[in-house]
């Protein structure tokens, strides 16, 4: 693999995205950044962990419309969802800048497309696979389970969008997009290091 | 690879989705199906290849819409452009019923989804590696190149969601999704290759 590349994983919630995440970084001997960034972000904010996890994915129209309608100028400071986005983007950059890495979610294509060399990957799963997966997590509650996926893959999207002026899942913002219950965790995890060292 | 497995290959017109196709089977030794099937198809309805090839893209509504309404029924007989699509399902089915095959196009992942075992790829590409292909193939006409790429992925999404009622490239339909333009020709043959071994 290419020294410097960075691995980006894109994940529906269910899907095993932050296992295979988990895996691939073993595999190839390089840092994982999932929840730490999270964490990290709060440090940075004084803010607890808990309550940006809650907050940070909050948001109405786009970060770009509401930047040029001049709507935070009132009070020239950015609401609390916008001020966690710019502070992870900067820890995400920062990671990148010290090698090769992988980092689970937090729009991290976008933040990085610009100024490193990334290999995009979008994980995803059938909705069955999901809900047995998220089911077992939580104790064989399947309704539970099923709401969260749902809500939390809806937050994801509408959170990729606001923040990057793109769509979630879309292919063209990935390199590659592998369906996790059909290759398998394992096999999406060889085929992602497979396609590290393809990229040009 | 399991013996019997099909692969089924759509792709955006310009993402090399047809070299790609053509390499893997030759890798693997199996037959490849692509235009071949429209000319079967010829063959069978007494139509033209080429005749077949302008009109068995045109429709309205959707093919189930149009049975469930019994729109059809006044005459008791179908439109040319549904009878060709039913004409070519068979003879997918009739070429995986005959073993491992690579097929390129027309729709195979939802003819063959309930009978057969498949491994389902979308092959998709930037827009400037589609551009600078098809252009290549134009002797250098861009703009030409240009209108036919949006045009013939336009009516390759709409016949496929005429016919199958599902979405073109939703990732729900694909097992994996290959963006040639950052992996490669050959390094999608590969991918996909390693992914025909994976799957359960």
């Amino acid at each position: 693999m290419k020294s410097n590349l960075i691995i980006t994983i894109s994940r529906e919630f269910g899907s095993g995205g932050h296992e295979i995440g988990a895996k691939l970084a073993e595999k190839l001997s390089v840092p994982l950044y999932d929840k730490e960034i999270i964490d990290k972000a709060a440090e940075q904010t004084g803010l607890s962990a808990e309550y940006i996890a809650e907050h940070e994915q909050r948001y109405t129209s786009s970060l770009m419309f509401n930047l040029a309608m001049g709507n935070y100028s009132r009070t020239g400071e950015l609401p609390l969802h916008d001020q966690i986005d710019i502070v992870q983007s900067e820890i995400i950059r920062n990671y990148a800048k010290e090698g090769s890495c992988v980092i689970v979610g937090r729009c991290a294509d976008y933040v990085l497309e610009d100024d490193f060399e990334c290999l995009n990957v979008f994980i995803y799963a059938p909705d069955e696979v999901k809900l047995e997966r998220i089911t077992e997590r939580y104790s064989g509650d399947a309704r539970t389970a099923a709401k969260l996926i749902k809500e939390t893959n809806r937050m994801r999207s509408k959170h990729y969008n606001y923040f990057t002026g793109k769509i979630w899942g879309d292919r063209q913002n990935y390199d590659l997009m592998l369906n996790s219950g059909r290759l398998g965790i394992d096999g999406c995890v060889e085929m992602i290091i497979q396609a590290a060292e393809k990229v040009d």
